[in-house]
């Protein structure tokens, strides 16, 4: 048993029923004599097997099927690196456990409700809530489709949290809070930070760490401008920050892509990266790390977070609902994009 | 009836017949008389009904789901704007015939294969083939399996394919050629290409309407490096091509991240953008359209063809397997990056 993970057929071995009475003591699908089950659930213990695994989510699963929808535009999907990476490290969880991901794109409010409907007309088991925002209401939605779900936030649950979700969360936003005392560091001091749509709990997260970070050091964090993860709106907010006298020297962007428009741009109204601009990223694209200069950005792991939240969702579809799970992998690279600024 | 699509109900009515004989007559599951099948075919060829329509697809679907297979590196789909686009475009259409799409996002051949057997066995009706490949083995494998195909190409079907999947083809390597004319006319002549892995079709229609479209202004087409799609290298291919005298002016690239990682690394080098280098893309990303200069690249409107390709598989999937379909949406969008070379 050294090294190798435990299955269900040893827990059924080493308590003398079938693999199908494991599974029923865990599901509570049919009756198991107490007995049985407290033999069960001893030899479980022993083996250091969980009703959490795999086979376990498979016993109890109708569709071997969990769902995806991701309510954001084509195009902002397309420029973000996140969303693929996460899927894939969703789809290893699963492929392992023989199920799959139905996945939805939807445009709208309306789109996301009906395909939560869909899903949960037989077509999925449970499903994993991206993007979670201020008052979200899917927790709700899903809970009364019946649908068991997991959420991936950028905070942990609320203690009054009223619905009670599973949430595997991240502490990515302290990343941020690095790159301004890296930038600090550095000789800046008029440092500007470009959010990501402040509906969402993990664009407030990051925005506030920045803040923080500002104010811990004496410094005002008055240049914020609130974005949307599109580089039209990365463009936009970096003319609007350059323009005037007291520029910043410094700008601290919530994705890449609103980085890499925003370095685009200045370079293009004749200032110097990083010389004249230092600018960081977020996601840690593909791109950004084979620019010239590289651009500075955070790594989250995403691919981490999706096999966590997959493995956290099968948990709960096999009875084993967790509260929360702290997922950690953030990490700062930094590139060529940071200077000392040449006008303190 | 005019300007109103006609429904399966539309055609029932005008024969008098029940939707599900409709729908019999068409899939053939089980045997309608005759004469009654002579009236639903006349009913609807009066209304301009097709067994084609989602209904159609729908009576004859065992799962209501169909499956999509991406074998690339996560990294390079997450800066590749036509997957989230074209995905877009298939659920429309999806879930208008109420039925879902499933995902699965793979590493290597054998996880290729894997996901295709998994769909087979019920999970999906039919596939949509993307990427393909020169001597592709998936049309064999996916019929082998049972599974009903639609393949997206560059070209279409081959006179002689011995396996007959129906094609959803473009011709938007066309646009390749235009971007050239638009260089030579600009006053190049030393014109570079960097393609996409050669293995592709795609990437080899590309390759081919650059060298066409060079050779018939009496240029050389001997300024061609493969890429690969990534930003990597992207800034590798416009390394080798700018090392030496005798550089190119401009360069023509297969996707619009490896333009982006190379204009980076050529402004890098001290060289302006467009004055010293004219850079062109291919997919035109939502970026492409914020840089500065703005990047000139080829739109190709991937949810168009996503949609087409989703409406031909519920298509074959409800008995109606047309050969080939022609999909035209291919823009050159013309931006800041061309400028007349500084040293022609």
């Amino acid at each position: 048993m050294h090294g190798a993970r435990p299955t269900i057929g040893d827990v059924a071995h080493a308590a003398g029923v079938s693999k199908g009475t494991v599974s029923l003591a865990y599901s509570g699908k049919r009756p198991v004599a107490e007995e049985t089950r407290r033999r069960i659930f001893a030899a479980a213990e022993t083996l250091r097997w969980t009703a959490s695994s795999s086979a376990q989510a498979l016993a109890t699963s109708r569709t071997s099927t969990i769902g995806l929808v991701i309510a954001r535009r084509p195009e902002i999907i397309a420029t973000d690196t996140f969303f693929p990476r996460f899927i894939a490290g969703c789809e290893a969880v699963l492929a392992e456990a023989g199920m799959g991901l139905m996945l939805n794109v939807v445009a709208d409010e309306d789109a996301e409700t009906a395909a939560y409907e869909r899903f949960a007309a037989g077509r999925v088991d449970g499903v994993i809530l991206l993007d979670v925002e201020q008052g979200d209401r899917r927790p709700n939605l899903v809970r009364e489709l019946g649908l068991t779900a997991v959420m991936l936030s950028a905070e942990p649950p609320h203690e009054n949290d009223p619905v009670g979700t599973p949430v595997v969360y991240t502490e990515d936003a302290a990343a941020v809070g690095e790159l301004v005392e890296l930038l600090i560091e550095a000789g800046h001091s008029r440092i500007a930070h470009v959010s990501g749509p402040l509906r969402y709990v993990h664009a407030v997260a990051r925005r506030d760490a920045f803040a923080a970070a500002m104010t811990r050091h004496g410094l005002l964090p008055d240049r914020i401008v609130e974005g949307d993860f599109t580089a039209a709106s990365g463009r936009d907010a970096t003319a609007a920050l350059l323009d005037g006298d007291d520029r910043p020297t410094a700008i601290v962007y919530a994705n890449d892509v609103m980085a890499i428009a925003g370095l685009s741009y200045a370079r293009s109204s004749g200032l110097r990266i990083p010389e004249d601009l230092s600018v960081t990223g977020f996601d840690d694209s593909e791109l950004s790390a084979h620019l010239s200069p590289g651009l500075t950005s955070v790594s989250t792991g995403a691919d981490v977070r999706g096999a966590v939240a997959a493995r956290t969702l099968l948990a709960a579809l096999g009875g084993d609902a967790r509260r929360s799970v702290l997922v950690d992998g953030t990490v700062v690279v930094r590139r060529g994009s940071i200077a000392p600024p040449s006008r303190p």
